[in-house]
């Protein structure tokens, strides 16, 4: 039994979701579709990319990623899969595999052509329902990659934002804010490593120093704190509370971790 | 392996969509179940009859919808398989089957009335878990829909708004607004084929002409188009925003097709 | 098959449930993984001890039901599994399974503290991914819950909000509002059967007394009723609308029973 996780920004309000899996069940009735989530804000291919990043790797080995966060949709712009051996990811070609592929050892990149694995009418503004969801099917039925079309040697990227690394601080942003308003950075547990005592400093009025914890129980309900997070990123929290709402955090608010 | 496709006003905040499912899983365990969604508005029967026709023709042969939108649970209101020899319905005599009905060819319908296909005790709230999910669970496993009930000639349908074509112009309604904004209306592509050069009018304050493209971004970001979308009827979108919110759409409102 | 049915405040914005998912099938690629809900407000162990009382008599035995409702996740709180024969349930020690255990026989309940069950490495914030995930995984492939760790013979329990029943009437409180904004009550159908012609009255300025219906269309669109609802408890509706907007009511709302 294979898998097939989806990812987009369709929402669960409407039948997008729904009719690709319905679309993926009929070439495919044995495989599990899993949903990574729906709900990435309209076109935003940074949030994907970081949602996907902070996930792939609970999968198993063979699973389909399918992420269809795709503003270009109907345009010229490219479809791909890329095969890293262990996975693969089908996605439109405008940055939403960036931060997988760079944690990958030479993937493998293939542009979606040939059609005879496209639903037999390809609408302008659906290619979630008739080209990547029969594709993944396809794949997952064992198909291989190189059979979707040419590989490609270049496909876009979005940047990383890249820490500031100094002898007695680091310097990071604020890149993902989750349900809970936890407000997850690009701060690795690493990348602090050789601080001495170090402390997390949020600028703003008043500045905030926080406590660099293990766990969310270790300060009182309503109390913020940071701790490195279960993707292994620096993240700050408010236990029992929402830190994105009570510090005015937002994406690319800059963090600063520095020695006492 | 057999598919139920679930469409409710349920929502995803309570219990009742899973309480569903583990009845369904509880007579047939090797059923894939797959949500078209659960967020259609209150006892909104157009809005769902609209997802259900949006979407069927993804699922594969066999596929049993079930379709719990019912505001008028407990009461003497009928419940109604129908087969369509590809697929079945499930769902409350209330009009929710409507759009899809009219695209069938003689449909045959029963009453549900065995209950020997119910749960053991059946709620007066909760049809959708005591008998809609479990004749559907029987349905997949092969059970024939003749054993629900008897056969019945009538079942209560909700009209299809029409157009008004004419020489120059074609009139529609807006009939579904989704979550990314975009209004789907009643005008189809066939509908517009014989208007030379069609623009689209939004009438309103000020009143608004739209081009009729391909895909969303032929116009600029937060311009607005209209283009025929996946269901295959024409939509008012606003690239990379939200066309219902920018020009005030609402169910019923006005779109225009004329000639420039 | 077996089935895993998983019950969270992860919320569906970002990649907590599929990342648990994709876990679980990598353990057990043959399980049914199934959604009660993820929406219970953040660390609300009342309302997810509700939502799981309300609906796993749904499922077929041998469910496995994985309830990660964890504001002590990472600090000393324990994590148990309680096996009733009939169904296993995973969590943390935290009240979680209060209601459902207090209607089993003699529950057997381990702590969990076998590591060969958890992923390589576990984090300090996700124990759904990295405990819960896995041992509900290993549970659905048939190993023994007395594989996972010492038994314990007590365990967090939270109180069930008692009934004051006299003669003349029965007074209860609100204890789950739905999607809907039907109140549901801890007013069993049993503990009014003394009562004759009982009618339900709602303290408030002003008050209102509502008629015992058997469903909702009894009364007409936007009349308030009370009725026994599909968890066997009553509960105060609205025909076609919002009961707990429309009459303020909230969790630990008084609602009283009485003779006419």
């Amino acid at each position: 039994m294979s898998i097939i996780a989806l990812l987009t920004d369709f929402g669960t309000r409407d039948w997008f979701v729904g009719s690709m899996k319905g679309v993926i069940l009929g070439i495919n009735p044995a495989v599990s579709v899993v949903d990574i989530t729906h709900a990435v804000s309209q076109g935003n291919i940074r949030a994907s990319a970081l949602a996907l990043m902070a996930s792939y790797r609970c999968f198993p080995k063979k699973t389909i990623f399918t992420v269809v966060v795709d503003p270009g949709v109907g345009s010229s712009r490219r479809a791909i899969v890329a095969d890293t051996g262990f996975y693969c990811f089908v996605a439109p070609d405008n940055g939403v595999l960036s931060f997988v592929l760079r944690e990958q050892n030479k993937p493998v990149v293939y542009a979606i052509e040939n059609d005879t694995y496209f639903r037999k009418s390809v609408s302008t503004t659906f290619h979630g329902r008739d080209i990547f969801a029969p594709v993944a099917a396809y794949l997952s039925t064992g198909i291989s990659p190189v059979t979707v079309g040419p590989e490609v040697k270049k496909w876009i990227t979005i940047s990383w934002p890249e820490l500031l690394i100094a002898e007695n601080d680091v310097t990071g942003v604020v890149i993902y804010i989750d349900h809970f308003g936890n407000a997850f950075t690009n701060i690795t547990s690493e990348s602090i490593k050789h601080l001495l005592k170090p402390t997390c400093y949020i600028p703003g009025e008043p500045t905030k120093e926080l406590p660099i914890v293990h766990f969310y129980e270790e300060v009182p309900d309503g109390e913020a704190c940071a701790l490195i997070n279960s993707a292994g990123y620096l993240e700050i929290a408010v236990n029992n509370g929402n830190a994105a709402e009570q510090y005015a955090l937002a994406i690319e608010s800059t963090v600063r971790i520095h020695c006492r």
